[in-house]
C-alpha cells in the first residue's frame, strides 16, 4: 500500500510508493523488450491486454471495450503512484504524519498512433484529450475522498515520460498539495485587496502591454509569465473566469485544441521539438475558491536542469527573459 | 544588468539572468573546445587566466595568487547570475514587482585535480571546502546589501553541472528565498507549542527509532528523512544547535568534513557514484532565527527526472522508502 508522508518542517507531501519500482526503466530495474517498438508499447493498438480494462474511450467504429478501434483511450495507471481501493486512514510515527495512499491514477492514450518520427498531436486530438479529462474528473469528482485532481503531461524522456506514445496522466489526491494551496492562497490575498481575479488581471494588463503576449483566440490567451522559472515557459489563460477546468464548455474545448496545438507546433519549429511538462492548474474538488482561482495550463519546454540552487532555494535561474522568448517565438 | 522579478501570485523568485547564456553548453551555444580536458578546464593549475581573480585560496607552498601551487581556490563565477555591482534597486511594471540583480556569485574549485576517473573528494578536501565556505560567508555578510547566502554543489550533468571538475559554487542574494522561508516558518510553528528545535527533535527521535539513520559521529549525524522527495535522499544535521553554518567551530568542520566524505563515498559504491546536488541549508544573514532554526545539509542524487506532477503540485513520487534506502546503504 502506498503511503503518503508529510515533511514535518515544510510541509510538503510526499507519495512513497514501492509499487512504482516495477515500472519499466526504474533504475534498478532491467527492460527485457524494447517498448520503443509498437509490437511491445502498451499503448498501441492490439495490446489492449497490456494494460487494465478502460475506464472511457471514443470508439467511432463503436468497436468493443478493450479491443482495437479506439482514437483515444482512458485506463488506470498498471504502476499506479495511489490505490484506488481502501479507506483513507490518518496515522502517525513518532511526531510524523501519514495517510494511506489512496488515490486514481489514470492515463489518456491521445491516440492510436505510435511515435515514429514525433508527430504533432493536432487540434482535435488536443480537444478530444481536454474532453476526456473533464469527463474522468467529473467522475472521479463524485469519490468524495478525493481532494484535488491534477491532469499533466510529460513529453519526452527528460520531462519524465517512460513511454514514447504520447499521453496524459490523471492524479486525484486524497490532500490539496502544497503549491496548489500557495497559489490559490497568492490569488486570495489579491481578491481581498482589490476585489478582482489576480488571473483576470494578468490578462487585461498582458493584452494592454503587448510584451509577453504570444497568441489568443475567441476564449483563450496564450503568454509568457512575467516572472518564468524557465526558459520559454508558457502561460495559457482561458479569457472567461473560470475556477474549475471541467466547467469548460463544448466550445471552449474546440478553442483550446486550436490554440494549444499551434502554441506546441510552434514551440516545436523554434526549439527542435523539445521534451516537455504540460499542467493543469485546476480548483480543488470542494471548487469553494468561485471568485479568486481561474484554472490555466503551464507549459514548460525541457531545455536546462533543475540544480542545487534552485531545489534549494525554489528560486530560478532564467537566462532568457519573457519578452524575448515572445520575440523568438513570434519570428517563426 | 540580471534582473529578480518575483511571480505576482506565487511570489516564487526568478532570477532574469542573460549574461548566463554565454556559459559553456548554454542550449544554444556551441562549444568550441572540449572542457572535459584539462588543458582546456578553466580550473585546472596553470589556467588561472581562464578565471577572474580569486577571492581566496589555500597555497601549502606560499605561493603568488593567481598562479599554480593552489590546493583549493575561491573565484568569481565568470558568468555570473547575479552581479556585485551596483545599487539595490526596487522598480515594477505594472502591478508587477522586480529587484536589480544585485548578488555574488562565487566558486569553490575543491582540488587542483581534474576528474579522470571520476575520485572521491577526500575528507581533507571537504574540511577545506566547507572553511572556504565558512570564511567567504563571513566576508559576504559584511555587504548589507545580502539577506541570504546559499551554498552547493552540483556534481556530473544531470545534477547541472557544465564543469566536470569538482566545485561547490556560493550566491548571495538580496532577498531571503521563499522556501528557506518556508522552512524557517515551518520551524517557528513547532518551537512556538512546543518550545523546542524541531531538528533538535528530528536528531533525538530518529537516534531512538533507529529506523533512518545511517552514521553519526562526535558532532554530526547522517539520516534519510522521514518523508524524502527523491529516493536514496539524506540529511547531515550538527548534533549541537547552531542556526548558522559559520559558527562551525574547527573541530565540528573536521568533523564534518570525515562524515560528509563516508557518506559520499558509500552513496557512490551503492548506486554507482551518481550525480548529485548537495544543499547547505543555513539561516538568513540577519540570524535572528536563534532558537528555532538548526543548520543543515541535504543530499539528493539524481536518479530520476522530475515530471509534470512534481512541478504542478510540489507533491513528489518516490519509489523507495527512507528505511529501505537505509538498509541498501549500510549493506555497502
Amino acid at each position: 500500500m502506498p503511503e503518503l508522508r508529510k515533511d514535518p518542517i515544510t510541509g510538503t507531501w510526499v507519495i512513497i510508493s514501492e509499487e512504482r519500482k516495477k515500472r519499466p526503466k526504474y533504475y534498478q530495474i532491467v527492460v527485457d523488450k524494447d517498448i520503443s517498438k509498437p509490437e511491445n508499447c502498451p499503448f498501441c493498438p492490439g495490446n489492449e491486454a497490456m494494460t487494465p480494462p478502460e475506464t472511457y474511450a471514443l470508439r467511432p467504429d463503436h468497436s468493443k471495450a478493450n479491443g482495437p478501434g479506439w482514437s483515444l483511450r482512458v485506463i488506470p495507471n498498471k504502476f499506479p503512484a495511489l490505490r484506488i481501493e481502501g479507506e483513507l486512514r490518518k496515522s502517525g510515527e513518532g511526531f510524523y504524519d501519514k495517510i494511506s495512499g489512496i488515490g486514481a491514477h489514470e492515463v489518456i492514450i491521445e491516440t492510436p498512433q505510435h511515435p515514429g518520427e514525433r508527430v504533432d498531436i493536432d487540434a482535435g486530438q488536443v480537444k478530444n484529450t481536454m474532453l476526456a479529462a473533464k469527463l474522468r474528473i467529473l467522475d472521479l469528482k463524485k469519490d468524495t475522498r478525493f481532494k484535488y485532481i491534477m491532469v499533466f503531461k510529460n513529453f519526452g524522456p527528460t520531462a519524465g515520460a517512460t513511454l514514447s506514445h504520447s499521453h496524459t496522466q490523471l492524479i486525484a489526491l486524497p490532500v490539496v498539495p502544497l503549491r496548489v494551496q500557495e497559489e490559490i492562497e497568492g490569488a486570495r490575498t489579491h481578491f481581498q485587496m482589490k476585489e478582482r481575479c489576480i488571473f483576470c488581471d494578468i490578462i487585461q494588463y498582458e493584452r494592454e502591454a503587448d510584451r509577453r503576449l504570444l497568441t489568443e483566440n475567441e476564449h483563450f490567451m496564450v503568454l509568457a509569465p512575467y516572472a518564468p522559472r524557465f526558459s520559454f515557459e508558457l502561460a495559457l489563460y482561458p479569457k472567461r473566469h473560470e475556477p474549475a477546468f471541467e466547467n469548460t464548455s463544448e466550445a471552449e474545448l474546440e478553442s483550446l485544441g486550436a490554440i494549444l496545438s499551434a502554441t506546441l507546433a510552434k514551440v516545436g519549429r523554434a526549439l527542435s521539438r523539445p521534451d516537455y511538462n504540460l499542467i493543469i492548474h485546476n480548483a480543488p474538488c470542494s471548487n469553494n475558491v468561485g471568485d479568486y482561482y481561474h484554472w490555466h495550463i503551464e507549459f514548460m519546454p525541457v531545455l536546462a536542469r533543475v540544480a542545487g540552487f534552485e531545489w534549494g532555494t525554489g528560486f530560478y535561474i532564467n537566462p532568457i527573459s519573457p519578452e524575448e522568448s515572445i520575440q523568438v517565438l513570434k519570428a517563426v
